[in-house]
């Protein structure tokens, strides 16, 4: 396993930990400034800047993307597929424009909280299916920009409002069904604020292998959590053995950014120099 | 699958459904008041009565037990082994006191919250194994009581703080590993609350079969869910197919109550007699 102790350079900073705080390029300054290399930047914090401006940022500050948060929410009634086709191709424009290695995809839980307005449905098993023939579709259009989709399953407690996909075994599943031949095109986002609780995810992780790991998140898992969405740890102050976690995926050869992704009502309400710090502090004494 | 639109006689009501509107006896006699025929009493319900009341309560009103809540917490440090056995020991005593089918195991998450005062760990893999010797040592003396003992799963958002075996299939393995013979005296409860998002828990319930059905509860799950611990919803005002579980459980021949259990802030503010009118209507309709 890196040793992470010395130095920060495998730390990628997901650019919702601190979005509060600031803006996409008042983030990227705050990067630079902490020398941190990497950052995972939100859809709707590019949009908020335009694309142009974080392009140019990104280039002249000489940061690296673990990944572009996020394609997905495939699942809707059948009036919004094109919507949702179109909105992942951009998605897909945006991250080649960018520089992104990857798509993280938040596939969406049932239609009427992927996509509002749609017909309420309790069916998950439709939902899955959309799901996979939706993920099917758009790595037609992510292979012209050469441009891998990583499936993020997440914790089962967002099942119904925000993805269907919520073991690594399943994501793994959908992978070997529609790119059998391991070409690079489709893999996995682990997060272990997603995954820590799975007693099959080890073996999954090596299951997956390389090819198939193509991005890794951390943060913590709180007890008690007092928010569903909104109050994930700082690594270190929850239950997760982190460093478990990414001892497996390093064994599958994994060499990737550790990517810092909190979402927190609590760490929103601090100064962005003083998160990014903590995350630094954290990232060499518990990741 | 059984016809439920006609009466209400499949329906038992576990009493922390209302246990803020009244005490054991209250309830039970609400429940008489509304011809329910069953119950799955809380042992903190039992002591607040004393077991005594409680037992001559549930035989004078007639009433059968649907299971008795619950055995487990297995998980701590080495000092507190000894309270938990004996802890467990006196829930089957209570349990067979009261003429209960068998004992819901809620069985402990990492040991700090299981059993509070415990040596802190972030060692999930460790309190899974805790639990299934714990499980083992606990049936000996529930065998004793021809007791048996219904291990429930629960949603992955409880791992840390409550129960470390989270789906239907691990707690099959469990049950396979500890009674290979299937001789009734291991098997699982099933609520619909913890389950529904598991893509394999269908198969799972084949998996199981009549003798390892040993219990099935219902609710809901809200969206948005405010709190994870006391916002489960009414049946029918979530996302849940419950039909589709029921009629799993059903097709392996499962023929015993179907029972509500619904932790909520919102439910426990109304008048007992409301909640319990309500549940009748909603098991009639939407079970």
């Amino acid at each position: 396993m890196r040793d992470f102790s010395a130095d920060h350079r495998w730390l990628s900073l997901n650019t919702a930990t601190v979005r509060k705080q600031g803006d996409l390029l008042q983030i990227i300054e705050a990067c630079a400034r902490h020398g941190i290399r990497a950052i995972d930047p939100w859809r709707d914090q590019v949009a908020a800047v335009g694309l142009g401006r974080a392009v140019r940022a990104v280039r002249e500050t000489g940061l690296e993307l673990s990944g572009y948060c996020r394609g997905g929410m495939f699942t809707s009634d059948a009036s919004r597929r094109t919507e949702v086709r179109d909105d992942n191709r951009r998605c897909v424009d945006e991250a080649k424009a960018l520089g992104a290695p990857c798509i993280v995809l938040v596939v969406g839980g049932l239609p009427q909280y992927s996509r509002p307005g749609s017909a309420a449905s309790k069916d998950i098993a439709a939902a899955r299916s959309q799901v996979e023939d939706a993920i099917a579709e758009m790595m037609e259009y992510a292979r012209g920009a050469k441009l891998p989709l990583a499936i993020e399953p997440l914790h089962p407690v967002y099942a119904g409002d925000r993805a269907c996909v919520n073991t690594a075994k399943h994501a793994l599943d959908i992978c070997d069904r529609l790119d059998p031949g391991r070409t690079g095109a489709l893999g996995v986002a682990l997060d272990v604020y997603h995954i820590w609780w799975d007693p099959e995810v080890l073996a999954q992780i090596a299951r997956a292998g390389k090819d198939r790991l193509l991005a890794f998140h951390v943060c913590d898992w709180l007890v008690p959590t007092r928010d569903i969405l909104n109050d994930r740890g700082m690594m270190g102050d929850g239950v997760i053995d982190i460093k478990s976690f990414r001892w497996a995926v390093e064994a599958e050869g994994f060499s990737g950014y550790s990517e810092i992704e909190i979402f927190s009502d609590t760490w929103w309400t601090k100064p962005m120099d003083e998160v990014v710090r903590t995350c630094i502090e954290r990232h060499r004494t518990v990741v």
